[in-house]
């Protein structure tokens, strides 16, 4: 079958590979969509970041080359021997973290904190090919009325969710979002479902900033003026209850500290390095720094809201490629075209 | 009166001054003990830090010289005209938070982040005097089997008790303290309180790690030895739920977040300036950084507890001084003997 291979940064490429025997508590996926994440552009960019080269994954035993993608959904096409309650032909979307299932954190079902975890696509074979081997507990089964566009897009709608869940964000707070990729404006969908009215967002690109207006914020700044802080302050002079660092970045994390009011939260979403940070600011208003990793225990909530009708993530897409065309048309495309949000694989044909 | 004067930095000094008229919305409290607190000090040794010297407090209305102390209790000597409930005769503690009622935190019980946030005994005069002036809301009847020794520590007990609130601690967890003065001794004692079992602590001092496990470490570490870190680790591999961070210091904010296991809690309780963080294993890690400042509604949990003799925190008392010899016995004996933790002044005598 077909599959995109990651080798070496700047070496990726779609190339015929042997599916894995089926173990028997693994599920055949037939993939449908698989999206494409800003973390596969990472390792496509300057890789190899999370995938392993030089080790193989304790949990999935795998190492580079490996298939990428984490973002997908798809069809049972077969069955491991150990398997019960999933049987092929069942429509699919697949949670991508690895867990170990006896760590302290997999027991308190924090599994995206556990001591083996990984991400299929990243750390083992992933979803831009024509089928991929799946750990059993990965599978959500998708209601007939939940379409596999939707499905591609759960995988960031979880992250996001996740992050929600992370901050005590409650309706007649207010929250401010902090870069508007995939994970910002799902944020802002979210955070609308909930039942939040006061949603900022903040971004340089002035299509996203219009893309989150569409979505739901309430009022959207130019991270690209010297002086948004005071364009922030003036909209909610009371401050932020909430604000989502979405970006990583030092100067989004301090203007995201100085967004909240006292007592107030900013949730790190965006993964950056060692940052500088007043402290005295920080204890003096009694901020909080709240990490946000993955998710947990999410997928069966989105996929509710997704059946009842009250939740859209699809319209985050922007473009659907074929597999056989992923890098020009999915991962270029995504580097140079800053209106690109959600590009979804499709190794046959577009389904819905 | 006699009263202890903050001047300047190295220049306090205890004078004759006149009582202020009281106000309508007053009590005038006559001290039986003040204690003397690590931020008396600070303006002490190179203030001034939270002392108003070019313009008043926007609620007190006072400005340096000022009367230090806010750590205090004692009996009511005179009542405003519009005080009601409090009378002449009254035991009472003061809870020197100025709050302004109105503000967006007042409203929400949240006074310690009050807009016009101050303590009395700093930002107006306080307690180390014979008498003292005190807005009414400030006081806590005191029960009568509650002793002024005990009385005169509840201020940094309600520092340490408001930490723990911030932090989501909870019986059956474990939690390491930085920093072994006032506050972190009384965060163990009343860690030990709340049922936690496991309590580490790390000081450089050998004096306070041995005070520390008379009132109820688990174990203490030496935060001298260069290896105090494997110490850590080894005595908890699965790492503590909280750390609570009571020193100020880069490299023990540094240390209290590799302490903490994934998804656990540094509590910020002491003061520090700009800092540096690896953000990457924070988010990694899920690890919350939870500032907590000054104190809200924890006086009577306190004072519950003291009068149902559950709780002791006169243990920390190591010295009683009148307040004629403040400066040499108190304030330099403080900064000279690291064996001192507490010392209470008195305006006349050691009442119980
Ligand atoms: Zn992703
Ligand atoms: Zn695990
Ligand atoms: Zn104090
Ligand atoms: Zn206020």
């Amino acid at each position: 079958m077909q599959a995109l291979r990651w080798h070496n940064a700047k070496n990726i490429k779609v190339e015929s590979v042997e599916l894995s025997p089926i173990k028997p508590d693994e599920v055949e996926v037939s993939v449908a969509y698989c999206g494409i994440c800003g973390s596969d552009l990472h390792e496509y960019i300057d890789g190899p970041h999370a995938i392993p080269v030089n080790s193989c994954h304790p949990i999935s035993g795998a190492y580079a080359p490996i298939t990428l993608g984490h973002e997908f959904c798809g069809t049972v096409s077969q069955v491991g021997a150990e398997v019960v309650g999933i049987n092929v032909g069942d429509r699919v979307a697949v949670e991508p973290e690895y867990r170990c299932g006896h760590c302290q954190y997999c027991k308190k079902g924090q599994y995206n904190l556990c001591e083996s975890m990984g991400f299929i696509g990243l750390m083992g074979n992933g979803g831009f090919a024509s089928k991929v081997n799946v750990p059993s507990y990965m599978l959500h089964l998708l209601p007939n009325n939940v379409s596999f566009e939707q499905a591609g897009v759960l995988e960031p709608a979880a992250v996001a969710l996740h992050a929600i869940n992370q901050s005590s964000l409650q309706v007649g707070q207010s929250c401010i979002v902090y870069g508007l990729g995939p994970i910002g404006l799902l944020i802002i969908i979210l955070a609308k479902l909930k039942g939040i009215e006061n949603i900022c967002a903040v971004d340089m690109s002035e299509e996203r900033r219009s893309f989150a207006k569409k979505l739901g914020a309430t009022a959207t700044f130019d991270a690209k003026k010297s002086d948004v802080m005071s364009d922030i302050e003036m909209y909610m002079p009371s401050g932020y209850d909430v604000a989502f660092e979405a970006v990583g970045h030092q100067a989004t994390l301090t203007n995201s500290i100085h967004s909240v009011k006292k007592g107030g939260e900013v949730i790190l979403v965006g993964l950056m390095g060692d940052v500088t940070i007043n402290a005295f600011y920080l204890v003096n208003n009694e901020i909080k720094l709240i990490s946000s990793v993955g998710y947990r225990n999410v997928y069966p909530e989105l996929i509710q809201y997704i059946s009842q009708g009250t939740l859209d993530i699809a319209q985050i897409v922007t473009k659907k490629v074929l597999l056989d065309n992923v890098v020009e048309e999915g991962f270029e495309s995504l580097i140079k075209d800053k209106s690109q949000i959600k590009v979804l694989v499709s190794p046959a044909e577009f389904i819905s």
